[in-house]
């Protein structure tokens, strides 16, 4: 069954490996949701988050063609409820002076934040779960949403386990 | 002078295309801090943000030979103090019963979050610019940080005017 799968890939911080990382994916024909790297506590070493979507054969053979690569220290396939995943986003969205108290409650419920506010513009961040993401958008854009920014998924394992 | 530069790529959602922008990168030799990627308000655009470090004449070059790929629809270098810059970190710091508290404290103030708890063990989201996530994270530290996930900055422009 197609669904989506988050893999947390520790890798060599060497120019390059992004591009075969990414490679690899493009090349299976590999459909990637979302992808977020960044350091890891050592600067030696980043973390690629990938969102994929297939089955778990697919995911299999993307694991093993990513361990084939050089500069592929760890993989690790996330198992749903057993990490938190989470999202930042920045959208701009058209506001009138008429408006902006009610995006500002909205804004509120969802605990995002305004980072910039313009004559008929408000810019909000979120930082959430797709869900939440999923529902704010959705309010927002009947105001007219302008420009969204997006990070990609991140994700961390439960509890005290690590994937470092 | 090197400093750092936020450039936003506006690209068709097309497979291999983040990895040729990954590959015109390292082989330039360019470095990268840091490269986020996620869906922009139309699903068949995507947007690459990338923050690079170097002088002026080098960003010139990669945003002339960015223009040069198949796939990319616009750049632009977004000018210091005319966007906002935001990072997601999720932090999982080792914290004993008795150190809750304290550490619960300093995620209040940062306006950050606790999305997990275990026995010995919290684990910390922050949306934030550079500056704020360096001082959260120093201040973490001597609790023993375990693990950072975190997705490159995103920015987006200040105003009403947009890159898409």
């Amino acid at each position: 069954m197609e669904q989506k799968h988050t893999i947390s890939v520790l890798v060599e911080n060497h120019a390059g490996v992004l591009s075969r990382v990414a490679g690899l994916f493009s090349r299976r024909g590999f459909n990637i949701d979302s992808l977020a790297v960044g350091e890891t506590t050592n600067n030696e070493i980043s973390r690629i988050t990938i969102v994929v979507k297939g089955d778990d054969y697919t995911v299999d053979q993307v694991s093993k063609q990513l361990n084939k690569l050089v500069d592929v220290i760890k993989i690790k396939v996330l198992k749903q409820n057993e990490f938190v995943g989470r999202e930042l986003l920045l959208i701009k969205v058209k506001a009138t002076a008429t408006q902006r108290a009610e995006i500002i409650q909205l804004v509120d419920i969802f605990r995002a934040n305004i980072v910039d506010i313009s004559k008929d513009t408000l810019t909000v961040e979120i930082s959430a779960d797709q869900d939440k993401i999923k529902a704010l958008s959705g309010l927002l854009k009947p105001f007219g949403i302008l420009e969204i920014v997006r990070t990609g998924t991140v994700a961390i394992q439960r509890g005290s386990e690590c994937v470092e």
